[in-house]
This record gives C-alpha cells, sequence and structure tokens, in this order.
C-alpha cells in the first residue's frame, strides 16, 4: 500500500466511523430525532456497524485500522513502525470530518435541542436563568457525549483500566483474526466480525466510560467539539481527555505483548 | 443480464424491499399490530432485511441495485447508460407494488387506526369533531410515514444534505465491495453486509428525515398513499416529495465520484 | 437421503424449531421469566435464530425444510413428492414434541402465569370470580400465543392474504437460495441468511397475524395446547387453526410458481 | 495441539468469554452504568457476541470448547478423553479471572449500587435499617446475577430440566457444525453461528433459570463472587450451585448420544 492510498483510506474511514458513530449518539440523544431514546442496544448496535461500514469500504485502500491503537499493536507485531505517522494523521483528520458531518446531518436537531426555546423564551428572567443552567447540565451534557466519551464515575485508574481492558479485547479479536483465516480467503467476514466485536465491548464493557477504545476516535471528535460555534455547548472536558487516549495505546501494546507471547 | 430479467428482477426485488420496509413501518405504528411500538431499532433492522431478502431474491435476475441512485452511481462508475430506463421502470413499479402489498397486508389495522372508532364513533359532534381533527394529525401522520419518508424538522438544505451523506455512505459502500471480494467468490456474502450497512445508516442518520436514500422507496409508495382509498389519511405531503429523489441520486452521484478518484 | 434420515432430521429439527421458537413466546409472555416483556423486537429475532439452529443442526440429514409449505414448493419445482408424507409426518411430530418440551422448560412459569395466586387466592369470592375472568382473558390469551398464532383482528380474507405473503417471501428466498450459491460452496451461509429472513418477516408481516408462516409451527403446538394439563387454559381456537395452514400451503405454492415462471 | 496451548487457549478465551459476558450483566444491572436497564435482549446478544469474540480469539489456540459440557461431548464423541482435565482447568481459571476483570472494569459501579448512599446515608435509623435490608434484597441479588445464575423459581426438577434442555440444543449446534461445513474451509463462520445460537438460547431457553448452560460460567464466578470484598453482597447462593454444574453435564452428554445415534 502507498503512503497516499494508507491517508486517504483512513481519512475515509475513519470519517465513515465517526459519522455513523456520532450519528448514533445524535440520533438517540437530540430533540426531534426520529429515533430518540432507542436506547443502549441501539447504540452498541450502531457504533459496530459504523466499525463494519468504515471497514468495508476503507480496507481496500489502507487495511482499515481506523483506530491508533490498532496501527501501534500491529506496528509492534511486525516490527515496522514506518507508515505509522500517516496512519495516525489519516485517523484523527478523518475523525474529525467525521464529527463535522455528524453536525451537518443533524444541524436543526444540535439547534433544537440545544437551545431549547421552550424552556428559555418563556416569560420570567429568574425562572429562564435557573432553568437554562438545568439545560446545559441536561443538554450540554448529551451534547458532548455525542462528540467523545465521559465517565459515569469519575476515577483515574477505574476509567484507565476499563479502556484498557475493552481496547485489548478489540485489539486481540483484530490480531488472531489472520490465525481463523489459514489461506482460505475469507478476509471478507473479517469486517463483520470485527462489528459484533464492537458491539460486544460496547453492551458488556461500555457502561462505566462509554468505550472510546480509541484515541482517534475520541480525540478528533472533542476538538470539532470545541471548535463548533454550537449554542450553550458547556466544556469540552479536557481534563477528561487524556484517558482515552492513553488508556486504548495501553490496551493496543498489551494485546500485541499477549499475541506475541501466547499466539505467535 | 436480458432487459426483461431486468426489469422482472428489479419489480420482484423492489416489490419485497417495500412490503418488508414499509411492513415494518406499518408493523410498528399501527392500531392492533402485535409489534406497535416496537422502537426505532425495529425499524431500523426490518429495513436492513428487507434489504437483504430483496437483495438475495432478485441479485440473480438483475443484480439487485434495487435503487435509482445504485443504478445512477454503477453507470457513472462503468460508463454504460444502456439499461438505466429499464432499471428505473421496474424499481418503481415493483415499489408500487409494494407499498400497495404492505396496505393488503395490514389492511384492517390500517382501518382501524383511521377510523379510531372509539373516538370517532362517540356521543357529542363538536366533541367528535374536534377529535378527528386530532386524529388526522396523531393518525394519518404516521400513516404517511408507512409509505414515504418526511423531516422531523423541514429545512430544505439540511434535509438535502442529510439524504445526501446518507446515499453516500450507502452507495460507496455497494461500490467498493467488489474490493474485498478478491475472486475468491463471497459475493454471495454481499447481501449480508449491505443489510448491516442499512441497519447503520437508520440507527445513525435516519433521525432527521427518515433515510430515504431510494427515489423509487420514498416517489413510488407516495403516489400509492395518494391513490389508495385510506380514510383520513391527510395529504401526500408533495412539497417534500423532491427531496428525496434529487438527494439521493446526487449523493449516489458524488459517491461515484469519490470511488473514480480514489478507489479506481 | 434416505426415509429415515429425513424423518429422523425433520422430526429434531422441528422441535428445535417450535422448542426456541415457541419458548421465546413463553420467556417473553409469562410471569417469573426473566425475559418478560422483553418485546417483539426479542420475538423476531428468537424466531429467526430458532429456524438457523434448526436449519444447522437438521441440514446434514434431512435438508431442513421444517415447514410443509417449503416441502411442496420444493417438490413442485422438482416435481419429485415421493418423500413428502415422510417430511410432513417428521414436521408434524417435531412440532409436538417442541411445543411439549416449552411446556417442560417452563411448567413452573406457566402454573404461576395461570394460576395467579395474588389474585384467585385473595379474600372475597365476588372479587375472585370476577378477577378469574379477567385472568382467563388476560392469562390464557397469551398462553395459547405461545403454542399458536391468532390474529389480533379476525378476518378471514386479510388473514389468509397475510399468511400467503409472508410465505411467499419464506419460500421465494428458499428458493432462491441456490441461485446465489454458484458452486462456491457457500451453502453453510444458508442458514444464517435464511434467519435474518425469518426475522425480517416476523419485524415487518407479523403484526396482523403473529406469521405462522408454517402449518406444523401452528397446527402441532395447537394439538398440544389442547392436549396439555394446563389449568385456566382457556380454548384452542379451533376455528382460526385452518388459516395457517392453509394460507402458508397456498404461498408455498404461488411461490414455487412465481420461481418457476421468472427464475427457472 | 500441545497441552499448554490448550490451557493457554482455554484460559484466555474462557477469560474474555466471562468478561464480556458478566460484563454485559453488569452493565444491565448497576448504578450508574450507562446501559443500564438495557433489557434482556441486550443481555442474550452481549453473551452471544461475548461467546463469539472468546471463540476467535482462543480458537487458534485450544479449540474454543470454553465449556465442559462441551468438553465432554467433544469426548463422549471422540472417544479421547486425554486432555479433558486440561480442559477443565483452564475452563475453570479462565472464569475465575473473567470474574475478576467485570468487578475491576465496573468497580465504582458495584461500590455505588451496593452502597446506595442516598438510602443508607438518610437520616433516622429504623428507616436506614429497614431500607438496608431491602437494599439486600433489590441490591445484592442481582449482584450475585452478575456472576452466577439463579432460578426464578426454585424447583430442582424443572430447574435441572432446563439446563439440560438448554445444554443439548447448544452442544448438538456445536457437534453438527462439521457436518455442513463440508470440506469447503468455512469453519470461520462456526463462531458466527455460535454466537446466534447462543443468542437465541439465551431468549428463548434463558427465562427460568438464566441458561447457565456451561458449567465453568457458573461456578467459577460464583466462587469469585464469594472471595471479592463486596460490601452488602448477599450469599453466593451455594445450595443452587450443583444445578448448573450437573444440568449441563448431562446436557452435553446427551448430546453426544444423539448425535452418536442419529448423526454419526
Amino acid at each position: 500500500m502507498s503512503s497516499s492510498d494508507i491517508f486517504i483510506g483512513e481519512t475515509i474511514g475513519t470519517a465513515i466511523l465517526i459519522l455513523l458513530g456520532g450519528g448514533v449518539c445524535a440520533a438517540v440523544t437530540l430533540k426531534a430525532s426520529k429515533a430518540r431514546n432507542a436506547g443502549w442496544l441501539a447504540i452498541a448496535f450502531g457504533w459496530g456497524f459504523a466499525v463494519m461500514t468504515a471497514v468495508y469500504i476503507s480496507g481496500p485502500l489502507s487495511g482499515a485500522h481506523l483506530n491508533p491503537a490498532v496501527t501501534v499493536a500491529l506496528a509492534i507485531k511486525s516490527g515496522d513502525w514506518n507508515n505509522v505517522p500517516v496512519y495516525f494523521a489519516g485517523q484523527l483528520l478523518g475523525a474529525m470530518i467525521g464529527a463535522t458531518l455528524v453536525w451537518v446531518t443533524y444541524y436543526g436537531q444540535f439547534h433544537a435541542h440545544l437551545t431549547d426555546k421552550e424552556i428559555v423564551g418563556g416569560p420570567g428572567a429568574q425562572a429562564t436563568t435557573a432553568k437554562t443552567v438545568e439545560a446545559q447540565e441536561q443538554g450540554a451534557g448529551p451534547v458532548l457525549g455525542i462528540f467523545s466519551t465521559g465517565p459515569e464515575i469519575r476515577n483515574v485508574a477505574q476509567n484507565l483500566a476499563t479502556e484498557i481492558i475493552g481496547t485489548v479485547v478489540l485489539v486481540l479479536a483484530v490480531l488472531t483474526q489472520g490465525l481463523n483465516d489459514k489461506g482460505n480467503g475469507l478476509g471478507i467476514l473479517g469486517g463483520l466480525i470485527t462489528a459484533f466485536v464492537v458491539v460486544s465491548i460496547g453492551l458488556s464493557l461500555g457502561g462505566p466510560t462509554g468505550y472510546a477504545i480509541n484515541p482517534a476516535r475520541d480525540l478528533g471528535p472533542r476538538i470539532v467539539h470545541a471548535l463548533l460555534p454550537l449554542p450553550n455547548k458547556g466544556g469540552s472536558d479536557w481534563a477528561y481527555a487524556w484517558i482515552p487516549v492513553v488508556g486504548p495505546l495501553i490496551g493496543g501494546a498489551i494485546a500485541a505483548g499477549i499475541y506475541n507471547v501466547a499466539f505467535a
């Protein structure tokens, strides 16, 4: 694969991943969305099929890493770090494009959700102010959740552990896929199986932190959240931002270590 | 493929697509349906498996486009526009047959839902009239939704953008499928993967407009809605009808352009 | 395939189909079940994966028809009616065994649901009697629904049409599967695809009648419902019983006709 | 396969199975989990994809039994009992590791759920005591359910029968898989099909006892529940513990018998 194919593939693939993954969070969260309150199963399947769609589209160009933790693990496994910066660049750019496309797709829904005219436009300044504060808590919180992950209970050790554990499962499943595919040309099934691995991680390990398990998936959209002109959007929670970056990178490295020791 | 095989395949396939796709909307919406209020996840899986079923049945005859946006994209990719009108004709006819079969399947449910005897049959003409108006708003609205899509927030630019973005994802996934299938005869998996791509688009991008992403899927059933003798059915919202036709066609063309530049 | 393999395969396969299919209805319906009120999506996936499981287990022995409508359609397609009675016998026997196993699996749940001690055991004979009647309506109704299908709106023409339409989709998908599988040995995927076709029919066409789409699936368990010593079980609704037998047989024949005209 | 590969494969695989399977129970049950109350469908898909993920990761090392009932059935089928103790040891150790990882992943959620500060910390010792008792019933009960299974209605005969029946379906599906895979190298699909068989058993047969269908899945985590320093965790219900061990072993043996008589 040429560097330009890798960069284009990762950019397109990660953009689609975040468009669909952030999209399901917007669909379930925002006012005036037909999918509002569709529940956690919709989130989990939405992210799983987002991965699948992105993998099949970008696989022929870049091999569809779409995740710096996967890129790091494959570099550790192979010992070849040459294209790692190109993968990272495409992944971060793609994630930012994808998050922006979520905003375009749900433009009116974001506005309706965050301005909440029924509440803010009511008579009585005192009440309005109080309700605006409440809206910032109840409205803006979930809106950041459309872009990036956040913990239900803020605890550095647990949050980091949760992200590491989830990423170990993901990356170990990716690394061992080749072992199941013994020259029978069934690589095409990989995207489908990875989709259900991601659904599994979402259902089972997503409860505490929202399962970033991918530094680009979290950091790129967080940058976009900070830049977009959304009213009442609240902060981008930069204090937490390092955990979904560092945790998955550690998890990817651990998975590569397990693979090299037990499977290689 | 002969023209007659294409026409028959697209007619049968699109009829099954709309029978099952419109069917799940009827199942979830109408009174006296066992699946009532089954939720958005049911809608998304229902449409996804509708596509899968139609693809496997019609694939051997026509290649299973089932969607003018796919037909246009494949014509742009190949440069061959010869059979495009045959595909379009089969798709529109099939969509109209499918929508009619939804009406047959849910005949009693449509009637119960739209006449709403408990409300209309009560004593007091004044109250009855008011409630009939309410029934038209609460009842007839969803009934059009069984046939065709409509936006939660009416905004031409956003609605068009949402349909374009959804269709780009769908058509890009269809066009790149051949690249994953490197001569290993696994084309049979395509219908399953496409099903989950459609589930993904439904979960993630369906919130604002109901994801037509297919001109025939929207226009054919809208014509049938206008023609069917349904009581209190309300208007067919022709003002919106051009968006789910034009948006997907633009999306298909953009996807073909991306494919020709980045993947070919 | 020998007649004895066919008989054993269809008996085991249809028993598993009805154990799992009736099982999900029991799981969602009965008191003291962990899956109570899991919703229509659970029903639809439950029946779909019931078919898949039964197909993979019985396929190597009998080809996994598991449905007289499929057997009739394949006989029309091939012109070979020799083994049809053996298939029918295995299917009906298997369905009865499966329904009995549902009763064993949910023995305590059936008893708790139908006797409803909280209601019946309360003080006050008058109230008890009224509530027992109510329990028969609210309790026994769903209990028949664990065994056999029934319409939400009783209308011979519509109910028959709904069962015919659903079966045409199912059988057409089964008949055309071989056309997708062009000698590449992918028959193993058939069970999975059929599973999702059945999920699709359940989500989209199951609302009016509960989608029998299989005479054995409905008749066998109805006989078992009539025979089992369930308290307060109510009637077995024999007046409706012919529709889910005749409708699917007509649907299978129509599908075979469409196949022979358009696909063969 | 070497004994060490078998031991390592079963340990890693069963650890992942229980991490993901126990994880979805924690996700749906515990306070301060984003997936709380996601419902039975989430449980069923969560366990199914847990099996799939564990099968693909450990398959290349140990063949991915992950379940003493499967190991026993394969030993009966083949007559080779040599590696059975190694499989058992890896499965039990893996299950205990997996249950411990669930505790790590949901550390703060377990604490919040079991201490329930809003209730316990309130004023009034009398009320607090009463509510602590209630918390033990409403809180601790589900917490054991994150580790091990328990019946809705306690009835040795029915509970045993339910576990036997569920395991027969599972193991028969595993044993017959090779018969569908006629030398076309499609063994890779096995993990996916097994996943949906497990979803099916969960949806259809899980209502009465929570479908252990695997002695290691139940016993290992129950030991961990007894050992972990969880506040207010309640008892580990050792009186029931033999049923999800003995039932699945009987079920596995019956399935092997059916296989040897009808399929071999």
